[in-house]
């Protein structure tokens, strides 16, 4: 109830504050007698952790993944849960202490102050985005066993800022993480490195887009009517930081289209049923239709900026206050792999579901 | 887990095909010895029903609600299980022989019958739009109890295909049943009724975008890091039927924002910590501000239209068709209470969840 | 959360106090395009019933389930939640204006009134055994899906006060139901039959064991370690009125056993394992291992006797009261049929459970 | 889902098999705000830690729980997640070798192997009873958050083989820690040693009764129907290792009582609403109504003991086999705290829930 879970049957819980010893969680609900790769993970968490290039923030953390159960010594899963920590190095090396009293604008200071009747003020404690590196852990585990089905999940950045990749173009998603902004088109992303360089040096911050696409999906998954498989994806994509949109298929931009228009016309293709168009972003009726599901996320520019700022402290007095030192610019090379990882769980959660749906 | 059931607490689970004997639902969790007024939920209902206006498909139906438990005589709540159903009438008078072989185009005909290996085929069956009438009777029941917090939720049409009503102008939501498409600005509120009977004469169909407000929500509302008010909110609307976008606040215009343009200032009003802008849309960290809660939900064409469209059959053949008669020219006047009943129920389903956070 | 839902996969909800307009339930979970017998259902039912022997209250009821969704016309199901009613036709008949302010002992009067601030008084309105019911509806279709995998659950009386059934006889489980106290032992039965009218005769009530065997459920149930199926079991047991006790296998003598004797050899037979004694009830490490499953429920003897009893009114003044009429002299003949219902659902539900366990 | 969570708001969920790194787990929906004693937590978990006495096993582990989050440097509660582990010292020093393909009677080497595909060996992994210590981490969380409601939840052992504690008589709960079998009667406790001891030299186990007693919790707690005081109590004694029953109040014994003698009249002490007896044990229809709340749980022999049996091997064959060294001749002295951990969890869990059913 409290939320810190996600999933019916591959279920994630995760806990943890940003600095305090460590962040972890727990999955549930993992197949038994499954081969992991756990190097794969780990080279998951790297994508995200901080530090791995000139447009994120420059802290640096090893985020390295430690499994304490649910896991044979050959990697095989055991049907148990599988229990995980990352210790939090940079626990100590910074001072918060101004931080305290003060809630930051767009922050959820104020917020869980409110919710909780306290709360841990060092690096934003359980609000830091630090804790989506527990999300990775699960959704690495999840895109592995995808695999097997040959269902492939990979996010991109499509948007910074007022510079956009043009998505009616062929992608080649091998691509992705060729440059630092995980854009597939080495024009578009240097446009956007460039973009996210002018920022970090202003010390601002922007905005930005992920588009994902998930291929090989069967015919048949997500559960009508409260959970269907966009609900549930809208919500994995909601719950991570800094995101203010979800569309899936036509969007938002098919308010302005007519119905004779946005109709994917059933074709055979192979003697196999698909669509002539997608539209629908691969769900008809909350369930998947085989075609290809692909939704954009929209991230809003992060809240830390290095430029002065007013606001009230805990005593509700007026306030100035300057972050120091180290921030992200833009959210979204950083938010591929966390994109994916929820992606991946909500997928992977809805196949094993089905399989519950006929005897 | 099936999918059916929306909520922690306040929980609603709804049945019912739209052709079988009835539709109706359960309300689990709904806090007892509360004072209801029935009169009011059934003209909720009234507000959604079919053959309201010429700007709705004409099938009629008068959707009465049935209470069956929960509630005393005299109105009072009893804290147990709410049990109601709505008859079924227009059950019998179409006949969908036609149909029963047809996978309709953009409809959820194809994704069913892969799912649960079966389908009932006339009127949609569950997957139709039927079914939220069952959620208006939640939602009402919910604006009521909300109301006694002086929480209100408003949801309006704000755009019918390339018509927008202008959301930076003082709105007046008094005015949104003034008129049959349910936007609170007259004269944008006439174009758009034009501009969806020239579809409806076209037999096409049109999108549109529901906007919905939350005023008087208490602060600290929200269950970080998974269950999210946004959310929560995002999962609910997308769990309507043709819904294909949702964004919060400032939504995708976010994305073309700079962090020093986008973070909204803590300031002081009569003692009271309060923003001066709202570009978090009420929400920050996934808990509510205090702030009035804004979203957007964009909602496609619907797949209904009288035109003669191609298609394919179960047996994989190749097939014309044409639907006769009644078809909803553009679904967002009658989605405006469903709006409002999800975010409702969202809504005081956190609320109740919050008096479970501290002693 | 708020209680009124039993079953992860295979869920029931019931609603309805024994004198409002219904009763009734939604099934979610239910796998689709199973063939189910409705007549078989109502049989299901007519074997709780009240007024049905002499042994049972006089009260007549004929509890007919009223199907309003999820099952084709063929009787197929469709996947979608099954939603019915039973409608109360004895709702009116009797006047229980004096008990508005009474707290009847050992009833739920005063705990229902504390809890929701407010309560039905009406024939004991939800604290009812009425609402199990719907537990036999839900349990019925579950018994009739679990025949297609060969599982059969069975119940019937094995005590009831003083007079014991010899379960280390060899019982006919096909003979349950040739007696109306329902134990499959003529003889005893005789004298459990005698033992109840003389209870009737004196107004008075007593207590009563069912037992309960699954056979042929498969290897592998249940979900360690806090959801074990004996545990599920258990649960599913106390949450029938009246009950006090449960006991798996070798139950409360276990106690006075030494390891060496209780532990369950493991043996083959024709090549498949099985184990040499059954102490274990067929569940170890909270999981079926493949032998019956078996387990004893205790009910106390019920609240309601025809005597004069003392008592406190809402008021907190000391009161005289008796019932009049008819009253339930003993549970057990009547409890059979649900006990078999909680037990199916319970099995079923985990059964379904268990497919996700392995890709 | 899959079974390693426990409560609905104030949630547990465990990792670990006894062999792995280490085991821990989650608490989720703990309140803020609330000052923790982190000392008498380890207390409690060194009442469950083996070879804390003579009639224990012999294995040293320290038990040492290190958390990791959710809790402030000064010991006040986040309302965040509290993660937690505790190393597995022992964990190598052992060679379970020869287990690897032997189902051992009467342990779940063979129905987890059958759930799951896969099975931890080394020391019954996931199925051992050491993961029972995470629940006293969360038991003794909640034990400290009930007091301050004044709710106080006692267990003691109240059998051991053929020896009984007279529970008519007085019994002085302050005295269950003054004997090592966790008896509050010293010469009970006493003759209990004794049988152990000699259980002991034998090699071989024996069963044993847990009394617990839950005093000061308030009216109007628990969730009908499905979910009841009681019903959730039964489960969550069931899914403690070795339970075989579970009895409330009168328990089994109430079978053989009549309606008058059994009904627990209601009278008025010093203004307050009480009542006579306490057949009830503290619960009517699934809710609390003030009384004390009191249930026996029965263990059997454990299964390990150190005599020479028969079994079958993977590849099944039969086999001998015999456990060398170390083992608990009866456990339930150690299963004390752990019946208190589950009780306490259980009612708290309740407490929060019930602040949502009124407004």
């Amino acid at each position: 109830m409290a939320g810190n879970s996600i999933g019916k049957i591959f279920k994630l819980t995760t806990f943890g504050e940003s600095h305090g010893k460590a962040i972890g969680g727990i999955i549930d609900g993992c197949p038994g007698n499954v081969q992991l790769n756990l190097e794969e993970i780990q080279k998951g968490l790297d994508r995200r952790k901080p530090g791995q290039s000139k447009i994120t923030t420059q802290r640096k953390e090893s985020d390295t993944v430690k499994f304490l159960s649910g896991i044979s010594e050959t990697g095989l899963t055991l049907g148990t849960p599988i229990g995980f920590i990352i210790e939090n190095e940079d626990q100590k090396s910074k001072d918060y202490g101004n931080l305290e009293n003060i809630y930051r604008p767009s922050h959820a200071d104020y917020t869980y102050q409110a919710k909780y009747g306290i709360r841990e003020h060092r690096g934003g404690g359980r609000s830091s985005a630090r804790e989506t590196a527990c999300r990775v852990v699960g959704g690495e585990i999840a895109k592995q066993i995808l695999k097997f089905s040959k269902v492939n999940v990979n996010a991109f950045v499509s948007g910074v800022h007022d510079i956009s990749l043009d998505l009616n173009t062929e992608l080649d998603l091998s691509k992705i993480d060729d440059n630092i902004v995980r854009c597939p088109d080495a024009l578009t992303a240097e446009r956007m490195i460039e973009c996210i360089q002018k920022a970090k040096k202003d010390g601002d911050s922007l905005g930005g887009i992920v588009t994902c696409f998930v291929d090989g999906c069967p015919v048949g998954i997500g559960e009508p009517v409260f959970d269907r498989l966009n609900a549930e994806l809208a919500k994995s994509m909601f719950c991570i930081n800094a995101v203010k949109g979800f569309e899936l298929g036509s969007g938002f931009d098919s308010v302005r289209m007519k119905g004779s228009e946005h109709n994917d016309e059933f074709v055979l293709e192979e003697g196999e049923i698909t669509t002539k168009t997608n539209n629908s972003g691969g769900i008809q009726g909350g369930i998947s239709n085989g075609q290809r599901i692909n939704f954009n996320v929209a991230f809003k520019p992060v809240a830390t900026i290095l430029q002065k700022q007013k606001t009230i402290s805990k005593d509700l007095k007026e306030e100035n206050y300057q972050v120091q030192g180290r921030h992200d610019p833009c959210v979204v090379p950083r938010a591929v792999p966390i994109v994916e990882a929820m992606a991946a769980m909500v997928i992977l959660d809805n196949i094993l579901l089905q399989k519950t749906t006929q005897l």
